[in-house]
């Protein structure tokens, strides 16, 4: 194999994001020099901050550049090694971005060991989604047993860990999903203890009856008036992780109608991103795999095959197309 | 001197406040029971909350009754008692509403020495309006020396005091406030680094020149489109103690249009009541009762004269015609 094919930025969005953005590029395999290591990728992940990064504003990250690999997070193994640190054949995880291959001189790399937890889960339930889960949750969120929390994008990554975790601390979990199945798959598959489906256009008088008591802490990925109709129902002291707001990252206004609440109920709000958070991570880390090994936390992946797959499982991503997990499998 | 007089709420505001939601009563001064007190009240306090008292809906204190004395904070002098713990002649703060005379057994009242903090400061700079701002400031702006923090109706109570304690703590204090005079007072007087005339009709060219380094934290009084344009300048890991949103009290819609940059800024907002803190009012006080004995802590006031001008003062307080803490003198 003396070629790889990666994915590089080819535009900026003009609004939604287009095939057109992207562009399949083939490369050489690099040779590689002392202290480095060649890394051959096994899945991609596929995840909505993705979308901030290819906008040319200020954000918490340097925005992607035009003609780069698309930034984003690898699991693989490593192939040829001149770092004394990697061995061929050692699992890893990093940002190798949208490619086939890469090189690297180790740094950012997390070695993973073969054992209970798949290689595909360190890309999601314990890596960086999951662990955005447990950050919003345990951090800002810091919901007590029999209080009840709300997450939007509730059968996503992130929102599939927030609830689980949420219910192990004993609180009343609520999602907020597109559609029948995905709420099913909520409640029955995740233990959830209800989940609405903000598809069917009964939103309010749902997310009422799901939340009887009212909503003591919400993690949001979504925006819009969906977030509105919850911060509306929030009690005293209550507290929300803004986690993404997908909903307008197309450019679309992202309005909070409802900012007197703020007031009334004496709410609580921070935005975050769990990569600055690093001290947190091998506690977190810790307890996700703990419970993904002994099945206690579970997930769903949406697999695309190949690497040209990429583009069009990115932008159905951004339009809530997956179910679980977006990731594309390289191998 | 066998009646008194006192100003009850007539009826809820339909929109802005007016004169008729308010009712002039004279009333028989009271016998006073074993344990309580009589008490001739000098100064009553008028303030932004009572705004929202004066609504029917769900909030942090329940509505002021219709037909009941409107709810107020006092200084005043005991006049007679019947409780060991005081003595004609004691001075105290407390909440005896609008109304010249009352009768209470004690609870919640705080005796204040005579000495070189005159009474009326205590419902002003050492008292609710002061301890909300030492509160805001300290415990969820808590901004570092060097730091630029924004705060509206900076020629008020609050804000006034919120500038000063942020420039004894090394920081850039930039205000907002309405009109040249205003704006003069809160940099020559009060010391801060700039004010911001709103009404000057140049918002956005005036916030960027006077926070160079952007904002790091906000402490908003106001709400509405100069709130938005603030957000719009924070610094990433920006706090906002969020106190009041006067420009939203006659039922206006109270919208955040700029909710996208608590995500890509990390921003955090807590609103809150600094009544529900009371662990914070001893430090606090001390703190406050210290600068402006020395004279260190600079505030104006408005005084009204008698209680039947409160509600006029009210509603210019409401309008920002005031100029300082607003107060009514009774005696």
């Amino acid at each position: 194999m003396s070629t790889y094919k990666k994915i590089v930025l080819a535009s900026r969005p003009q609004g939604q994001v287009s095939p057109d953005n992207f562009r399949l590029e083939e490369a050489q395999v690099p040779a590689i020099g002392d202290g480095q290591i060649l890394v051959r990728n096994h899945y991609l992940s596929l995840d909505p901050y993705m979308r901030m990064r290819m906008e040319d504003v200020k954000s918490y990250a340097a925005p992607q550049e035009i003609g780069a690999v698309m930034v984003g997070g690898t699991v693989g193994e490593v192939v040829e090694s001149k770092n004394p640190k990697f061995a061929v054949g050692d699992k890893i995880v990093g940002m190798m971005g949208w490619a086939e291959m890469g090189v690297s001189d180790g740094v950012g790399l997390r070695r993973v060991k073969d054992g209970p937890i798949p290689l595909s889960a360190y890309l999601g339930s314990v890596g960086m989604p999951g662990m955005t889960a447990w950050y919003g949750l345990t951090q800002i969120m810091q919901p007590k047993a029999g209080e009840t929390i709300v997450v939007s994008a509730a059968s996503g990554a992130v929102g599939s860990v927030v609830g689980q975790l949420a219910r192990e601390r004993g609180c009343r979990a609520v999602g907020i999903a597109g559609g029948p199945e995905k709420c099913a798959y909520v409640v029955n598959e995740l233990g959830f203890n209800a989940c609405i489906d903000y598809k069917a256009g009964n939103l309010q008088a749902d997310l009422k009856a799901a939340t009887p008591d009212g909503i003591d802490a919400i993690f949001e990925n979504v925006g819009g008036e969906i977030f509105d109709a919850c911060v509306a129902r929030m009690n005293p002291f209550g507290r929300i992780a803004l986690c993404g707001l997908i909903a307008g990252y197309d450019g679309e206004p992202m309005v909070l109608n409802n900012l007197r609440n703020f007031l009334t109920m004496r709410l609580s709000m921070r935005g975050f991103i769990v990569s600055e958070h690093p001290e947190f991570w091998p506690q977190g880390l810790q307890e996700l795999g703990e419970l993904v090994a002994s099945g206690k936390l579970k997930f769903r992946e949406s697999v695309a095959e190949g690497l040209a797959a990429a583009p069009e499982a990115f932008i159905g991503l951004l339009k809530g197309r997956n179910f679980g997990k977006q990731l594309v499998k390289l191998v």
